[in-house]
């Protein structure tokens, strides 16, 4: 009498979670200072003292009819006002507040996206491996299909891979730069072939191929200079995003999706989002947090402590000869394993209490995915380990 | 290149949300104070002080990188657990936190619901008229039927229409009481009714035939006895529940799905609730106001003002000759249009300034809608409206 595809989704199990229960529980026995749980994309570092002073500055002089009560489905507009703003200033951008459309998250931007696009189920939307596993619940939950493309062996745009995967059916292109698991960065010279590849593909096809971006990491970027702004490359983009990670609010659930200015027809998109998240019980994103967020919509988060782990493991490892994407943005390492078997090496990490989660549900059964939003101390403790290991799989 | 059927849904005008706004611009006219608007279901009476409280208590006193992390997709246990303690010490039930699935207010948790018990295009889900209009988008949209049973005349339950509508695809009934848009209450005998024909109905079908209980506005009730509670009656129920009415918190997206601990296979269906609450993008309730609702989940709705509204309102209207529903709970009245023209009705009270929704939406093209969640000057200025209204109908 129930739906067996829910069933089996929600009990399914799920490799992160496992081992982060598993940590959790090392850690009453062995104590939490001596578990190296790499295994969450949970940020370590607090949301900046501004979301704390606007929440209470909120709560304190205003009405809480106003700020607890429904907004729009779209969303505030003075929120959406200062988002605008804030793309507008940065990337040279001209979006106004209907341009944007406030979500309960990535994870909801992406589902009412591929809802609002899907035709038929012969719809495919290509996505780039290793990838957020997610993405393949949400693709075929909203009635499309995933078509994956392997990247390049340094985890880099596989553009021949994609001319292979793209045809008549192809709806959309799915990608993260910063990526998730790979922490690697698309460089300007990689979107351009990227787009122009598709802009191309798009007059021989005969219709749109929609570049769906999603972007909870587009400001965690190590390299100084900032991270392209795909919309700037290609019309047909649609933006997913969230502070989850650039504000610390993973919990909260406020994020938005960005039909670009420039898309075809991107007032029809914007209304069928609209209709996408009527259907999917979307009334409104949390509206305390809609207006946190337009009260902090310029903080910038604090990458230090990232950056700080970053350095010490990327350096550690590759000195010791691991094979480790470049790990330009986010807040994660994809590292080979030595003997190309991540299941095998994670197994023996946990014995030294070193939690990393291996790559298969990502979409690679040779790297492992380490999250450094940890204590800097923990990622000193870890590189013994990694060093052990080096050598008992050599 | 996008779905068409999404398009229609986010373009389709809402005759509420249409007349709100009609509202607002006529405010700037002639003043907010002259414009007697009765369009939204939007809680006129805030949050209470404790919500406030509990909100600053935790950001000052706690740790960001926990009550804005995640929580796990089911919610926080000392959340669960403050609502099973509270639900078990009201209504003398047994459950634990495992019995709770936290949400992002009851739409999401309808949703989650319809997605998690359909298993084909067959299954049907009885819906009482009048009826939420958006439970006709929520079910459709996860892929069920909706199969609508009118009320009785004076808006309480019909169970020979129930009666007639059950059969072998039966998958579910919906029950809303108190009721949105007719304000009605079900006794513990309508109650007691329903739920032993459908236990008899479950025995001669051979399956179960879940009850689903859409109870947002459960502590909003005036005849000074507690609703009665639907587990109690029937073991296969699955509540959804918001706080939206009775903390005034509609914006912060914050509910549950309750599965009955004696509902058949409950720990499956709550499997399949987790499942579906996954593939349709809601990685978990909003944190924040999951640690608040642990605070305050024992606080009670001020009712004064919609008791007194309702009281000079629904006196006063029955008493100008108005066929009016009895309305024991929630803050609407269900009223007859005097020609049995709830249009008509509707556009002549506006050319008054008062605006009221008619019932064509809700399943009943002779009521209409009026929601009296407003300050209580509001509803005495329209009675000499209504008693106009009443002679020009005559």
């Amino acid at each position: 009498m129930i739906s067996q595809e829910m069933l089996k989704l929600g009990t399914s199990k799920s490799v992160i979670r496992e081992l982060f229960s598993y940590g959790q529980q090392r850690a009453q026995k062995v104590g939490f200072e001596n578990v190296l749980d790499f295994s969450l994309g949970n940020p370590s570092v607090p949301a900046p003292k501004e979301v704390q002073d606007a929440i209470i500055d909120i709560v304190k002089n205003n009405d809480p009819v106003f700020y607890h009560g429904y907004s729009s489905s779209q969303g505030h507009d003075g929120c959406r006002k200062a988002i605008a703003d804030n793309l507008n200033k940065r990337f040279s951008t001209e979006y106004s507040l209907d341009d944007l459309f406030m979500t309960c998250g990535a994870a909801a931007s992406l589902n009412i996206v591929f809802k609002a696009l899907t035709v038929s189920a012969a719809d495919e939307v290509i996505v780039l491996a290793p990838y957020f596993p997610e993405y393949k619940v949400f693709i075929e939950g909203q009635g499309s299909k995933m078509k994956l493309v392997s990247s390049c062996n340094d985890m880099r745009l596989n553009l021949d891979g994609i001319k292979e995967a793209v045809n008549e059916n192809t709806k959309a292109l799915l990608i993260n730069s910063p990526n998730n698991p790979s922490g690697v960065v698309y460089t300007k010279d990689e979107i351009k072939e990227l787009t122009n590849y598709l802009k191309e593909m798009e007059k021989k096809l005969g219709h749109t191929i929609y570049l769906i971006s999603d972007e909870p990491y587009r400001e965690l970027v190590f390299t100084g200079e900032p991270v392209s702004f795909i919309p700037n490359f290609y019309d047909d983009t649609i933006v997913c995003y969230s502070w989850s990670k650039s504000l610390s609010l993973p919990g909260e659930r406020i994020g938005y999706v960005l039909v670009n200015n420039k898309c075809s027809e991107n007032e029809t998109v914007m209304s069928a989002v609209g209709g996408a998240a009527r259907v999917l019980g979307y009334v409104c994103a949390p509206t305390l947090f809609q207006l946190v967020i337009e009260k902090c919509v310029n903080v910038e988060p604090n990458l230090e402590v990232y950056k700080k782990n970053r350095e010490i493991l990327y350096n550690g490892l590759t000195k010791m000869g691991y094979n480790v994407a470049k790990p330009d943005g986010a807040f994660y390492l994809f590292i080979e394993a030595p003997n190309g078997n991540s299941e095998e090496f994670s197994e023996k990490a946990k014995a030294y209490d070193v939690l990393v989660v291996p790559g298969t549900g990502f979409g690679s059964k040779t790297h492992m995915r380490l999250s450094y939003c940890v204590d800097t101390e923990k990622c000193e403790k870890a590189l013994p380990v990694f060093e052990k290991l080096m050598k008992e799989f050599k």
